[in-house]
């Protein structure tokens, strides 16, 4: 029905685009006028909130930068940071993040259970809205080479922004850590990207890219069976045979006696929410075991939701304009 | 997992709130510093797409105002405008276009299948963003105090606006239509909530409310047997003992050879989507029929699809401001 109309079946339209097709909900939506990108800069600091705070506060300064959170883990004393802007306003909030935190944290006296190389330990870029990919590899290449000449520090581009296939993983850039880097770079095959081969004394390396939204993704299992969660996991992650971009391992809730398959969906466009969840369900039945719930950890494209709708209501020629928030920022601009 | 970290597992935040529990997705997100109210204007010309062009350039010359979606349809002769937009702004939106209406639409001279009251027939407010039903309530009072004062219109308040039950139904308040309209208000109970007990000559009345967002839903089935489509409808709206906000109807697609369920989701915060959807396959599978797909005709909140998401995926302790661009736009206010 139409409105509060019972009878309306062909509708003319002179403005909207009601049932445009092709254009899905897990896509870019590419009428934004205002380019969104995500920055997740993970720093090495985590206990001090004081220090981190400061540093927040020097990106907030920033004009036209918004910081949409900030969050530390004590244990690993390393911060998330998730910013979104423009291109040229992030290139200014990371160069004056880099700068504020090349003023307090000293990685020779840091210590944490998270691997780390840098100061500022890694720094990717995500197009949400009204950018590509590439654009983000630009961006990402951009602030490397600007990190390097105006901090001399040696900089790995990774993921998309790559230049080499055996740089595309962090944990490959990573390895050695922090310690180990004043080898690693004398090596020819890890020569930086940008900047001198030799680390910073206090800030070691840093590692710019470009990748996909990424979305911290758990699923509960109603049992405390972690040979069940570990089982599923390898089942549905990509690294032992399952879904192209699902990281997942099978880990205890100790407090609530439960067990979690607690996963990373490296490109939810590509690996849907929905899919990951129904996989994880149908594999859960074979070992007798129902899913209690699952869980965000943190933020979320709305397209993955959308997306997720879409799907379980069997939505047929629905477009991204048709949600009323979006054709709103659409047509504002 | 958090981030591209495969151990974290308790977060302290500083910034964000990842973790808030109690505000759904599918509530009024009350940290929008910008408000935003819907406005559904529905005019009695479908036919002359000049004239409707017209009534629309006169809103769109309003600040603050975004026309969001302009329908009109031949057989119905009527024209259905989607607005948004804050209280003051919409307000003069509406004095705009009902002084153009004015000018261009006679409904001495009006035919089509749908029933209406005036050459403005019906004005919704609906809260979206940061406001409550009840400024729409007011929001709906002042406007249909303006619209008399201004232009001598009988105005009738309606649904969550109505001064009485009576007045609550537009169907109500619609019957007898323009060719009764005089008749009518000479009756006592039907004095119109402002303006003279007259009609317009040329116009009419026009009526004006609050309401709840409506999302026009249809979900077609993988049969042509009409019976099982009626059935279902009986079944599941609120008329015959179903469902509180849904209004349905069976009805044949004969150029495809299926049948649909038609629905109006009159208020999909207390009777969601995706409870609709699942009754209705239940209720089909009773009739060996399957659901071949649904359809969203027009727009839909964000939350009403967020909400088939979280319900879907069993989402524990998700929170809206977790949805990357709600985080943004709240942030930047």
């Amino acid at each position: 029905m139409r409105g509060s109309d019972m009878k309306t079946r062909q509708i003319i339209h002179f403005g909207g685009n009601y049932r445009a097709r092709g254009s899905k909900g897990s896509t870019v939506l590419p009428w934004f006028t205002m380019p969104i990108i995500e920055c997740v800069p993970n720093i090495s600091e985590g206990r001090r909130a004081d220090v981190v705070q400061g540093i927040v506060g020097a990106i907030a300064a920033v004009p036209q930068v918004t910081v949409l959170d900030s969050s530390s883990d004590a244990s690993h004393n390393r911060s998330v940071l998730t910013l979104a802007g423009d291109p040229s306003s992030l290139t200014a909030a990371v160069m004056a993040m880099v700068e504020a935190t090349l003023q307090v944290v000293d990685l020779r006296r840091h210590q944490g259970e998270h691997p780390r190389l840098g100061a500022v330990d890694v720094i990717p870029f995500i197009p949400i809205e009204g950018v590509t990919m590439a654009d983000c590899v630009a961006l990402a290449r951009d602030v490397g080479a600007a990190l390097a000449a105006r901090f001399a520090l040696p900089v790995f581009l990774y993921e998309e922004a790559a230049s080499t296939p055996a740089r595309r993983n962090l944990e490959d850039i990573r390895r050695g850590e922090f310690e180990g880097l004043a080898a690693k770079l004398a090596l020819p095959e890890w020569r930086p990207d940008f900047g001198p081969a030799a680390p910073h004394k206090s800030a070691g390396a840093v590692v710019v890219g470009a990748r996909a939204p990424l979305i911290a993704y758990n699923i509960n299992l109603a049992t405390d069976r972690l040979d069940v969660a570990k089982k599923i996991a390898a089942a549905i992650r990509h690294s032992s045979g399952g879904l192209r971009f699902v990281k997942a391992m099978g880990i205890p809730l100790a407090d609530r006696g439960i067990v979690q398959v607690s996963m990373n969906l490296t490109n939810a466009e590509k690996t849907p929410m929905f899919r990951v969840f129904e996989l994880v369900k149908r594999e859960a039945a074979r070992y007798g075991v129902a899913v209690l719930e699952s869980e965000i950890v943190g933020l979320v494209p709305a397209a993955a939701l959308v997306a997720s709708a879409e799907w379980y209501l069997q939505l047929e020629g629905f477009a991204p304009d048709q949600v009323l928030e979006q054709r709103l920022r659409a047509k504002r601009g």
